[in-house]
């Protein structure tokens, strides 16, 4: 890019939460222009009347998904913030000069069966998935850089990756590995539903979609990545919980190092930091991240504990930042030469 | 009623918070057998199912509602937790034998006009509209033990009524009193809606239906009966705002006392003493009342405050309890020649 | 006892949410009177003006501890409420006839050496501790209805241990347990703190204590007593965090099975099925139990999960009912020869 | 000042949430250094072990208050966010040459007399006190631009003048108007405290300091200045209640037009839009605004309701930000003839 030439950015599906924290980063972003934003139920509403943060921001309006994307051309980059399934009919039919990051679950897995299995449908793009970047940001950035199709992380898969990927990779571990996740209620979208009544879900916690949840394939992908010598399909248990809050995740990950290999907390500490060396959005604490300290953020807040072989990792992120939109804008400024941290700059509050 | 002889209650409407909380109520009511609950979505499903706190502590099934009401015959009492609406449909149809609890607004006003302009509907049963006594217990008891019919209250008109009588009553204050009244979320019902949208709901307060709840004809209504002196269609205003908790109502109620008739907290106090002697739901305390300390129970607290002519009355209750499901049992009880008490030994938590 | 006759009970330490929840259990626990409860803090206030709940329903004060406990022999049972070390000074000199039931971690360890590590003091009544039955009621119960002395368990040790004894006691488990533990806001008392001011409190969820947390011996010495098989001081991973409710403790423990010896969660419900049999306050639920359903109840809500060997068991309390006061008026019912349900029909609402 | 040169800012008192939030907005605009933070019982820390949010963000140290001023001469700006009283002292200390911003009440009142009663001290500067600009930004933009001390307004005042001043200037209304003021817990300090409790405030509405809140003096002066005619020591009603969340404060205001001068929501919104023309963060919303659309910002949100004589306006801000740090700092960017705008474009999020 010439510097401070703007980027055309469109948005597919900038109703949900995903989209309204793209809009609330890129409308703010100083190398950004968003030229395009779809809703298609809200098509011809002012953005601000729906996302009332926005209000006296932005003169923005949501126009139908349209028919044909030749119209395309002049925009530089888009987000895809749509239902799983349907980034699969989009993205083969957008011009071949756009880039594009699609937050959604359609082109995160390799393997077309796990893809039916954990997604019910089939595959429609196989070729072009072989195309597609991983966006771990802080795992894959270089790949990013080059990348013109990046695959948004999810959420739950972001807070445990960038939590285990050190360990993995340092070959410290053995044996089972059990990460007990937990996530806020913006994390079922912003359509109502049962899980998400209020006054259930203000003085609940629980566990759901057991063992299944549709980011374990991705999970299990990536450490495999990582670490081929150890073999996750077996040795990962991954289990989702609810949480009363409206952002945040929070993964505790217990692992057991190898007989005569123990690390304690400060050794930890400093493996991970040697890993996430240049890794800006990654902060390591003292003791326990807490989800109050990211919510709103880009950041990924990483703690840890050990006694004798136990270890544990904990790790924090804002699920519709760093889970989510935050992760997809830093993913665009690598794919168009910005520095990462380029409007990303959001700093959370206390308290 | 036989001491020790069972009432046999039918509650239609069973699936909503209001039918909840009269099974949380009734089931273990000691003069109470529960013989039919009715929710046609959920027919033939244990009501331990949908409502998982009573798992372990029902075998009751709900049903459909029956297509005729002959077997209603050896029903003793019905309570009616429907949308508004439907109790204009059933109340006429009911054998003349069963005393009958509607926790809905169709029959809480008399003029058919006024119930035509805030429930949008005609009233079809204007007759047996004359019939019913409104169910605000602690003002109406003695009509309520002689009723056959009883119209329990709406829970906004509960806390604002028990807060505002007796000043109304005692003929002590002149223009204008304004109510701003605070609801938790289940006062939205137990349908998920945007609302009561968790990530939205958990962090937010706002006004709604401004000046317009329907709720105030029927405070005008009662009021108008207490003190006839007062123009309260034009002197009342009334305001509704959201609250980020599940259960609760707080009415803050601010009125004028006569030029030279000055009344401090504690005349407030022994005002009230009075007026609400021999009501034991009915508690005054120092300073303001707090939602937290009548949650689940079926007290209404009461406070006070007072600076030169202006005076505060707080009044607050749980709107699913003293504002619909534990006021009806308490009105069932008199009814039926109970101590208005039995089974309402609802004691609150600490916190 | 004899029919009818009461229970005359006095409460040390009634100033804590301990002491608060025995009080709204015991107050209206059909055979028992209580005739002392001390908080030398607020000796000579009202006990209501203290537990604003109780407001309206109980005339008694508070008064200081006794300066000598001749006074006690008209009491038949005491129930300890007190910062832990106190129950050691005060349970030596009370009148051999009392039986009590210590809410504190003074006796739950029969081992001087871990209680010096965990508690931070010299255990100074290794001789009573050999009479102390550790109060967890399922598994106990036999003992407890024989004791003189109960030693009420921690609220996680309640939690952990009823999810897990099951499994234990079976021998169907091998290798690391983990149990990732989650505690609401009141699990830290009523004396406000850093970690339970509200504004930081109310989004926030974070791991504490890690591995270290005081309740971890007695959860070691009951699974050792189930199951002596098990090498549980290396093999159980324990860790607890903060959840941003008023109430509930919710624990998911996972565990592996034998090789070859997997159990689907239908086999892991129909084992805990047998276990508790008889257990009325054990409810088993489909899938996960929510905190929201036990608040304010004395359930303990068991659900479960499993893929291929692995195996997650939920467990859900009220930390202040069945991990604590419940808990401690079931074990005074069994004590004194009664139904163990006495006094503890205590509904939950939905929401 | 010179574009592109920097203000310098001391900032005394950072470790309160008001000092933490200055923090969060100063370190990132592009027009201030912070060279100064003090916190005596912190001195030596890091701000970011602290303000845990600011982790990664800075490398400021907390410092004691120094012992003498000499050291200011090069801090062109000193923002204060101390306990009252503490002002008093430091004001007068500070070189001529060096702005202040005070958060706290020391300098908002200019009768000594209405000083004592409500802060119970004497105002020991009221020579200095004349020389004090009152920093309600939109009502007083032009005197604040040529201040040299600016005291910032309380924040219930902020929320209440912003949504009352225009009503009271155009002469719409007569006779009482009733506030009715809710603040979240945030409003209470960071210092724990018996009514920031998690565990009584996460389901807690109750009145405090009923109509004596230190606030209501501020209010009158101001409403005073800005229409004389209004006897407001008589005619303004203004009570505080306390919200269960973080942040926020909601004013409801209620007051009456003339006979004959009925005014709808529109005509209530055009009035505000002429008034505050210019004003960018105040912004105007059909219906009720929520306090959850302006958290985090600096953002006052106006609604309007109205009902025959009657009329609303609700008025919504974040205490923390436009009711303290972020009006200082929008304050600080007149004073230095910067756009008011300039490093509070901070975006609240959706949800």
């Amino acid at each position: 890019m010439l510097s401070g030439e703007k980027i055309r950015v469109g948005i597919f599906g900038g109703s949900g939460y995903g989209g309204s924290e793209l809009l609330r980063i890129l409308l703010f972003h100083p190398r950004v222009e968003v030229t395009l934003v779809t809703a298609n139920e809200h098509a011809g509403k002012a953005v601000a009347e729906v996302h009332r943060n926005l209000h006296g921001l932005t003169e923005l309006r949501f126009e139908k998904t349209p028919e044909d994307f030749e119209g395309l051309n002049d925009v530089d980059c888009v987000f895809l913030a749509l239902p799983h399934g349907q980034a699969l009919e989009i993205v083969p039919r957008l011009p071949s000069g756009v880039k594009v990051v699609d937050l959604s679950g359609d082109f995160r897995l390799r393997d077309a069966e796990q893809f039916k299995e954990h997604y019910g449908r089939e595959h429609t793009a196989t070729e072009l998935q072989r195309e597609f970047v991983y966006g771990l940001t802080e795992i894959n950035r270089e790949e990013i850089k080059r990348a013109r199709l990046v695959s948004n992380p999810g959420c739950f898969a972001t807070a445990t990756l960038l939590g285990l990927a050190p360990l993995a990779a340092a070959g410290a571990i053995k044996g089972r590995v059990v990460v007990d996740a937990k996530t806020g209620s913006s994390g079922s979208g912003a359509k109502p539903a049962a899980n998400t009544h209020h006054p259930q879900r203000a003085n609940s916690f629980y566990a759901y979609k057991p063992f299944t949840h549709q980011h374990v394939p991705e999970i299990e992908q990536t450490l495999g990545d990582v670490s081929a010598a150890h073999d996750w399909a077996n040795e990962l248990v991954f289990m989702t919980h609810s949480l009363p809050v409206s952002r945040g995740i929070f993964a505790s990950i217990y692992a057991e190092v190898d007989e005569g290999g123990r690390m304690s907390a400060d050794d930890l500490s400093a493996l991970y930091s040697d890993f996430y060396r240049g890794s800006f959005f990654v902060r390591l604490v003292k003791g326990s991240p807490d989800i109050n300290w990211v919510k709103t953020t880009n950041f990924c807040d990483i703690g840890f504990a050990a006694r004798g072989r136990q270890i544990a990792v904990f790790s924090a992120i804002d699920n519709l930042v760093k889970g989510a939109a935050g992760q997809a804008v830093q993913n665009m400024n690598l794919m168009f030469g910005l520095d990462e941290k380029t409007g990303l700059m959001l700093v959370g509050g206390n308290p």
